[in-house]
């Protein structure tokens, strides 16, 4: 378009819808450029792993390309994919589900997006236990809802939910709480007695629960899943679940996610899906499909892999002496605040030159958790050893 | 999840947001479901080709998920696909574009989320001439925004705009007038007067105008394509268009399109982005880049495809004089309403059976269009002309 003026712009953005304005930047990104060319630097700063999508789901969706399946397809997602998640969620939950719970969405991200228009819109609340991946409460800022955000306590026993701050939190304009368990960044995973309890809190409150489990096969306690949601539930309660592909199956790129709801719900998860992207690429749908029928020994590695990531990240984390966190109990990232450190977006800067190593500050999740850092450690054992011994004679350094 | 009662279920749905309980059900589907799986039917009902993607742009997508591009990426689009949409403007437009103008999105429909959830919120209103795609209505009511819907007229002159009932019911909290020229589903095509005539309203009333030109390419006047509101809009117009590879590049099951805005409102763009879909997977991007960069042969066999369709499909339902339908200037659907048949739903339901041909019913379109049918003649011409055979048979029968 022709130029405009300084002044000019100034105008056309003051003329946007005061929401969409306010969206925040997000708060990795400054970091990420400022070490995204740097020679040698360990990139641990964004939440995906360090594995592309293994070609076996990959060839899927060539070779549905191939066949031409690119025209209009379901709504609600191709039934094969949609009967693939009810039987995995079947092994993985040990009870039948039915591919009429299932809806799939182009990402997570459109998934919360879509639990959020089902069920919070202007001038409403949704209560957010933090600190958690922001996206959730910027996406119910834009719909025009107010996200409460509610932190957790750190102290000796980690991170524990405040439920009594939660309650006061409820008020009658709240209509969800979303919750991410296991929790990014903190690796915070909500016992069945914690899950219980929330859900208790949002029967008496009369709230939706939108229940983030997108982690919970990263998972390093007891038993093959974190807790869940659907552990706790009654078919009545008010659950929408929304998930993604993006990490179990190395799929970060491809933006493909599912919800998981009440089929009495379907025609409306429908409606919002057709009237945001109108449904999944077909061949991604058959990538999808061939991740969960055949990707289960590859979700085994990469669980395996992050367990170990984690001891090698905490363990050295731990050696420094001015590093504050909780062993994560899921997920793949370890959150963690250095004594001495307030400003934690300085010094991500400065662990980019003086490490080479690019972590997320905690600014990303809410100006409450400025003295904190984020580190993922999903990726292979030689690299995270190196970023850390790097990290701790930088950090030690300092002390 | 465990069974739930049918008062339960209607409970649940009580209990979601009023504005995604609202949110219309497409009117196509029970057509679609009625018919989708006759033997011979001819599908003439959706707003798609019947040519796969060209297998020079699938491979595009095989090659970069081949070499493992599936991590995520740029939220804005990345640089070649940007700066190839730039070029491409340039080359249809006569004009530089930067490649800071262009967004990508996971659809044309996202393009047009994204750009009402820019400019109109919960209260604010949008105009939209009618008939017209009845998504971009549906998702302003899903942000809690009022559609105002102006019919256009049709008489003689084919179908003419109401510019000053468009004037009249433009009101204060009106935010944005969203305009799809060629139409879906007439054809009508704004001259450059016209656009010019909008955009005055525009100006004068402090509107956003959403321009869908979507099918700017299938144009059957003069020139190369449709009149613009490029055409004639100055920088600090407040004008963002919205726009797909769908349709030119046979793309549709890809779900991929683009906004192009003033670069000042770049970052909001990116934001909104990261707060639905977190952008598109790049292996996809690589495809658009190739559609872009080698597909305009296929573009132009496209359109004249088309134009051999529109010929056939108009030339016979002329022949049957009881339908009555404007040429359309452009886009590749005819608009027809059928003497003596006031409603449609039902006439469509009857023609899968008569004449096993697919048709969308007015209704898609907006209760004030029961009487109109939709027909896509985007097809080769033997199955359009095998469709028309049967269709004027049936008509003409009826009379």
């Amino acid at each position: 378009m022709p130029a405009v003026q300084p002044n000019e712009q100034a105008t056309l953005l003051a003329d946007l819808r005061a929401e969409a304005r306010a969206a925040p930047e997000s708060g990795i990104v400054e970091v990420m450029n400022y070490g995204r060319l740097r020679e040698g630097l360990i990139p641990l700063w964004a939440g995906e792993g360090d594995l592309p999508t293994p070609s076996f789901i990959s060839e899927a969706a060539t070779r549905s390309l191939a066949a031409g399946e690119t025209f209009y397809t379901w709504q609600r997602g191709i039934p094969e994919l949609r009967e693939a998640l009810a039987r995995y969620h079947g092994r993985l939950y040990g009870r039948e589900f039915s591919a009429d719970e299932f809806f799939i969405t182009g990402s997570g991200m459109q998934a919360i997006q879509i639990a959020l228009a089902m069920t919070a819109g202007a001038g409403d609340e949704v209560l957010i236990p933090t600190p958690t991946w922001p996206n959730a409460a910027a996406a119910a800022g834009v719909i025009g809802a107010k996200p409460v955000e509610v932190p957790m306590r750190f102290g000796n026993a980690g991170w524990t939910l405040d439920l009594e701050r939660l309650e006061r939190a409820a008020g009658p304009r709240t209509r969800a709480l979303f919750v991410v368990s296991p929790s990014n960044p903190t690796g915070w995973t909500a016992t069945r007695e914690e899950l219980a309890a929330l859900l208790a809190l949002a029967r008496r409150h009369g709230l939706w629960v939108i229940a983030d489990e997108t982690y919970g096969r990263f998972w390093y306690g007891e038993g093959g899943r974190a807790p869940s949601f659907l552990d706790v539930m009654e078919g009545e309660d008010r659950v929408v679940f929304v998930n993604t592909f993006s990490k179990n199956w190395a799929m970060t790129g491809w933006r493909i996610g599912w919800i998981m709801a009440n089929p009495a719900l379907g025609q409306v998860v429908e409606n919002l899906i057709q009237y945001s992207t109108s449904g999944v690429a077909q061949f991604m749908q058959r990538a999808a499909v061939t991740a969960i029928e055949r990707g289960e020994s590859f979700v085994q590695h990469q669980i395996a892999r992050a367990r170990r990531g984690r001891a090698i990240v905490c363990g050295a984390l731990g050696s420094v002496g001015r590093c504050r966190f909780a062993l994560p109990h899921g997920a793949f990232y370890v959150f963690f605040a250095v004594e001495g450190e307030s400003d934690t977006r300085r010094l991500a800067l400065r662990l980019i030159d003086e490490a080479g190593v690019g972590l997320a500050p905690g600014t990303a999740f809410g100006p409450t958790w400025q003295g904190w850092l984020r580190l993922c450690f999903a990726r292979n054992a030689e690299q995270l050893e190196g970023a850390m011994q790097r990290l701790v004679a930088s950090l030690a350094a300092r002390a």
